[in-house]
């Protein structure tokens, strides 16, 4: 029996991860779970669930008496999460909050010496050096719970990553692959929001439209594989079966492929390092029948060149990148600017960052606070 | 340094064998080469790699005076294949000889307690109950050369083999993947010997046109890996980039791909656990631009059916697919029979022969010749 302490349980990451401990009773137990603001749904999930705490991030929403649980502590805020992170109850926590508030947590998991399930990629995006540092100090894992870190994790096991000669993050283009870049600023946000393949959150299926998304997992590959940015590589492959790829020094490539389902590299960074039963992703000749791959045009998806750029200059220019994208998309989705600023504004970000080598926490939050203001003064609101 | 001896080196997987050992000299050092009767060949690399012992099993040849190397010690005939399959100063032996006549050989290499690397299918095809308890009972590793056991084996380093849903082989289709089963008499040699993808021996070649070669592999799969029938799945993929996928309980496939080159399989079952440097094999875009499946059609590929059966029924009927298929297929090269007369005997040696379980070795050669007179009646030469 595994314990588990999820974070924003009620995302689409959290309610999938729900799925796969509700198919798999006998094995996990939930120590906890919080969500920033839909109460209703961690309410329903706690009856369901019965975990010791649930925690709601958003002070301004309050558990009404009426709501109480029997066995169930209500906890609130920053400091209700930190407090979860420090729960040695769990065997492992899952870090699915959206965006850069998920890093707080991450870093506080690490240091209560838990493992860490991740799904916030913007902690490793923002403070990969810190993330790392931290999880080797205090011999922590950190297993990815996205599909294409999953995969590489997956061809990686039993082999040794000196002989990796390239990370190929297989990518879908999301609904622009084809669209001219000419046309971007004309992108509704109810276009961006139509991934082709995957059902996501808002956040991260925009930044599949712009592509960010793959900038990101470019910067978490980096850092949870260290491995050099030579070897790293984005590859088209629209289908979105193969979820990535490794090439071994010998010509072996080794892929891992399935229908396009989140439960899968959840279940596995829980399951690890056994394989649960996952029913309904049989092998399918038809959904398998043609898997094309072609090449990433970075000039149309501006978003992954900044994404190597932040890379090649390394310190503090991946927060900024990462602050700034995360202001921009929610932007976007408040109808504030077009589809192309998120990277015209990024870009703009970056150019005017004065670059921190190996940041703190401290400079890290401070670093934050003027990429958003920043934005803010340039869009004007 | 690993010493390594090879049976059959001047056939094709034996050439590829000591091009991979060329470019890994400090890695490898070879003690001995046999060849079955091209002498000169056999010789010419003997002057290359100083091995202790050559050896022509084909008794009619002998080695003059004039071409003796110093160093090198000559053997004759079945004994002296007998006597290198006793030389436990290699580390590994390399079977590449091709047909029936590599059980013997593959018995005495395990049974000397030297780790094999398996080129002859035939092997295990014939006897894989006695191959595969035989390398129990002395703990030796048989390392699968051929590009889908290979593949198979690289995508369970690392898993637990309970979690294998699956075993996935793909097959490229051979040349008459389209061609309808009526055309099936009037395939030429020549149309035989023209595999789109691999360059492969004359043999394997006409294997790989009837699919028997997928059937081969499907009974070696099933003993190599110890997997019943209903765990594997034969899979038309006709680029052979994707050399073979392992499906698991929670739904993750993992495949390995590469250009097809045979040097990779050879390479690795010889650098295992390790992997060395192979240049030229690198993943391009290009070359796995469109990747395609599709289903098989057993009964225009009939000797795939065959091989099932074969399984299925055990014992001794996989020994008569094998030996009549070898017949045949060298009584196609010799302008004999038709293309689909190979299918047609195989099936009727299967079935007019009474099924001996278990078979032990001297079983195995009685029913190889009852089996070869039966089709030499038939065919009336």
């Amino acid at each position: 029996m595994k314990n588990i302490g999820i974070l924003g349980s009620t995302g689409s990451v959290g309610t999938q991860t729900l799925e796969v401990i509700k198919n798999n009773k006998e094995k996990f137990n939930i120590v906890f779970l919080s969500a920033h603001s839909n109460k209703d749904l961690l309410l329903k999930q706690a009856r369901e669930f019965k975990p010791k705490y649930i925690c709601v991030s958003n002070k301004e929403i309050k558990i009404e008496s009426i709501d109480k649980i029997d066995g169930v502590k209500v906890l609130y805020g920053k400091n209700g999460i930190t407090e979860l992170c420090k729960n040695d109850n769990c065997d492992i926590i899952l870090n699915a909050i959206v965006g850069y508030s998920g890093l707080e947590p991450t870093l506080q998991i690490i240091n209560s010496g838990i493992d860490l399930a991740l799904s916030n990629k913007e902690s490793i995006v923002q403070a990969g050096h810190l993330v790392m540092n931290l999880a080797s100090e205090k011999k922590v894992n950190i297993f990815p719970v996205d599909s294409e870190h999953s995969a590489l994790w997956q061809c990686l096991i039993g082999e040794d990553k000196r002989n990796i000669k390239k990370l190929i993050l297989t990518a879908s283009g999301g609904p622009f692959r084809k669209t001219p870049k000419s046309d971007f600023a004309k992108i509704t946000k109810e276009e961006a929001l139509n991934h082709p393949n995957w059902k996501m959150g808002d956040k991260i299926t925009i930044d599949s439209a712009t592509m960010m998304n793959k900038g990101f997992e470019l910067i978490e590959a980096f850092w949870l594989f260290n491995i050099g940015i030579e070897k790293l590589q984005i590859v088209i492959h629209p289908q979105s079966i193969v979820h990535s790829m490794v090439e071994f020094c010998d010509g072996a490539i080794k892929a891992q492929l399935s229908k396009p389902d989140m439960r899968l590299p959840i279940q596995f960074a829980l399951s690890y390092p056994e394989r649960y039963n996952l029913p309904g992703l049989d092998f399918s000749i038809s959904d398998f029948s043609k898997l094309t791959f072609e090449p990433i045009d970075i000039d149309k998806f501006k978003c992954v060149k900044l994404a190597f750029k932040a890379i090649d200059e390394g310190g503090s220019y991946p927060t900024v990148l990462n602050v700034a994208n995360d202001l921009l998309v929610d932007l976007f989705l408040k109808d504030y600017i077009e589809f192309n600023m998120i990277a015209d504004y990024i870009e703009e970000a970056m150019n005017s960052h004065q670059i921190v080598k190996n940041p703190n926490l401290k400079q890290i939050k401070s670093i934050t606070n003027s990429t958003k203001l920043f934005i803010k003064e340039k869009i004007k609101i």
